[in-house]
């Protein structure tokens, strides 16, 4: 190991923002360098550290019970090995020449600077919330943070209508829509896209849609909102689009979320097309020595397109703090990029994605065919056998794998790893085929679906080539 | 495509099996030969062809009520393909310079010659069956062939004690030791192993020793069998090692196959050190441009430690077939090889393998680490997180990937595709800590297992270079 730093001198990193990636890189950093080499702090503006973002749908559906089951480490636990955590205070400035970082602590408003030798920038994301009339009413709701969560609850609590909109119907949307349908409510989902999950290539979004409608879920696509009503109490009321009006007695919106770069921004860091942080494959901030960032901030190298693009998912953002907190540590790692890779459920519908969709594969100048096969999580003869829909793209002539995607039950999610894999090396679809994957009848039909998807991908390979 | 082969001249393609193997290839060449190119007549000596040998433990213990379930493809439906199957006969000699085969009528004795411009053996396997005293006699059964399973059933049906005994703790001894314990059977499994499941590291073995005794299966380990004591009515009345006798009121013998290949022997074809055909990548048996051998009666290149193995397991014998029809029908296709990757069931336990385990590294005279940890199949907050051990194996130096093992609850099995494709592409430890596996709270922790695993995996490697 390179343990490269100064020795001797006690040195200190500061983080931006306590969540995955900002604590990841803290602890990290910690395992490798005792409290003499390295103090290390970390300034948060929330009350909370290290939660799963992710895990909020789950919580307001009812899965998971207790809000503290979402948070993987407590504030305490951070201090108990020497990280310096300061909740409830906010970064408001970074001094690049300077070397230093401006913090304002929100209750008292005091602010105060901080020099740093190493600084990490994961200020993370926040949610897209359109400039709507109505958006800030009672009864509408991000569910962006643990306190977003706290409020949807204690608003879905003392709400007695039972008719819930979700603006969007990407993973939030979905998974909100889920949530919502466990707790008793009418769900309606309100999308602008052509179909629900975007994510996919609309002929898969449509797989969803149907599957959200039999679950009893109201899909309305091609919809702009144009302001939320509220009632004479001021409460929200309905999501109008141009045609209508949908009755809503909570409204919770899942568009997505944008990186929180303002910071970054201001102090003329790098930034992307997508406005999220750009970075080596060591998560250093192009052109800065000392300044790593990660998370849900930066944006990050798709290894299919060979372009950047933004993913704010937990996964990415764990990742990045293990190799930020190695490399600021003194030893060397690096986060190669993605591949992208999503899975979500609705109810018990999965649907996972990874690689390119028909327009990215086409915005990247690639030329491609595709190919769709239906079949069955286990042996067909096997109970619980469940259907499940494969999409793949090949590049045309080398016949590269490009994306997968995949619309099921029980068992179809996760088979999206093979795929993943399979990106990740660069394999054609044609040596997928041969792929030596885990069969046995509860498990698999004797062909697996990702090698039925493959024989045929390579089969419309052959008659592309004219 | 290269359409080599006579053009015109009306050609015989035989095939000697009429199970996966034998029959996906006469399929497979049927769709790119019209009957009037390429005659195909297919020899079986049972009564059945295409069924799923993987799937007689689940009609067994009663997940599958149906035997034609079993069946991809019935004898008809071959026939209406234009194949000339000829069932109940049997092939009793090759004789390789007269390019001919003879076969004989089981019913009638009769015997006859059919030449071949190309032959297909897919003679499959036999079960082992130990020349001990009282394995003939009533009520001790295998499970190879369709007709095993219904004699087991009847058996099963006709016998009034409770107690069965299973001979054998690999795949098909803890799928039939599952299968008697859904029929209500008090389970014994008497195995010759140290640990259950030969076929993982002993450490991993052990966990499944565990939860099997967890589920009220009786497990004796490092137990030979001498002999099956037979009662006054002749009918098997226990399970007999040197030390003691376990009472069986029914006894399966689940100890695995081996090739069948004494017709390829007597034949003079080329078998490798466990008795299997050998052949090249296209299927062709070695030497011989017009015989192609595939399924359970060949031995199978291990790409990870670069030699011949004997794995019988339907997926491969279906693309075996696949790719002898591609390449008999006058087209090109390759069987690569096997990582290894095999999964299995015993009730909620999921047990799953790829690549090399500790014993076959040392023979492959390869130094490597392991690592082993526990965690879950979804995130730990998430309902239904079940517990799951991985272990993995890397090459010393290189970090190459070398095997995986897992035990564990729903999700754990399935898993292991990510390293069989791992290893396929021939992937380090350290590059799998940065895969981009679909994350989610219902389907994975925010670090997969398998990232887990391969982390602790790199950590080893570095403390293990001195």
């Amino acid at each position: 190991m390179n343990m490269s730093g100064a020795r001797g001198a006690r040195e200190r990193m500061v983080v931006i923002g306590g969540d995955a990636a900002g604590m990841s890189a803290a602890s990290q950093a910690r395992r490798l360098r005792d409290p003499e080499e390295l103090e290390i702090v970390a300034f948060e503006r929330g009350h909370f550290t290290s939660f799963s973002a992710c895990g909020i749908p789950y919580w307001v559906g009812g899965d998971v019970t207790d809000r503290d089951q979402l948070i993987a480490r407590t504030p305490q636990e951070h201090r108990a090995r020497a990280i310096d955590l300061r909740l409830r205070t906010e970064v408001t400035e970074i001094d690049v020449p300077g070397s230093r970082v401006r913090a304002r602590d929100v209750d008292s408003g005091a602010e105060s600077w901080t020099s740093y030798d190493k600084l990490v920038i994961a200020t993370g994301a926040r949610p897209i919330r359109p400039p709507l009339p109505g958006v800030d009413a009672p009864g509408v709701h991000g569910v962006q943070t643990l306190d977003d969560g706290q409020a949807l609850l204690d608003t879905l609590a003392a709400t007695k209508g039972r008719r819930a909109v979700v603006v969007g119907a990407g993973y939030i949307g979905v998974e909100m829509a889920e949530a919502l349908i466990n707790r008793g409510y009418e769900v309606t989902v309100v999308n602008s896209g052509q179909e629900p999950m975007s994510t996919l290539d609309p002929d898969m979004g449509r797989l969803v849609h149907r599957a959200m409608t039999d679950l009893g879920i109201t899909m309305v696509n091609d919809a702009e909102v144009t302001r939320l009503p509220t009632g004479e109490d001021g409460r929200v009321r309905a999501v109008a689009t141009e045609d209508t009006e949908y009755p809503a007695d909570v409204v919770v919106l899942g568009i997505g979320v944008r990186p929180e770069t303002a910071l970054a921004k201001a102090a003329g860091l790098p930034l992307g097309d997508h406005d999220g942080l750009l970075t080596d494959l060591a998560m250093r901030v192009r052109g800065h020595e000392n300044i790593w960032a990660g998370g849900d901030c930066v944006e990050v190298l798709d290894l299919v397109s060979g372009r950047e693009r933004y993913i704010a998912l937990g996964t990415h953002a764990n990742k990045h703090g293990q190799v930020i907190g190695t490399n600021a540590g003194g030893g060397y790692a690096t986060f190669p990029g993605v591949v992208g890779t999503a899975v979500s459920k609705v109810c018990d519908l999965e649907i996972a994605r990874t690689g390119l969709r028909e327009k990215d594969a086409r915005r990247a100048g690639l030329q491609y065919v595709t190919a769709t096969i239906e079949s069955t999580s286990r042996a067909g003869y096997y109970p619980g056998a469940a259907p499940m829909t494969v999409k793949m793209l090949a590049e045309r002539r080398t016949g590269r794998l490009l994306g997968t995607q995949i619309v099921g039950r029980e068992g179809a999610a996760k088979r999206v790893d093979i795929a993943a894999v399979a990106l990740t090396a660069g394999m054609t679809v044609d040596g997928m085929t041969s792929l030596d994957l885990g069969y046995a009848p509860p498990f698999s039909p004797v062909w697996d679906p990702v090698l039925v998807v493959a024989r045929k991908a390579v089969n419309e390979l052959r008659s592309s080539e004219f």
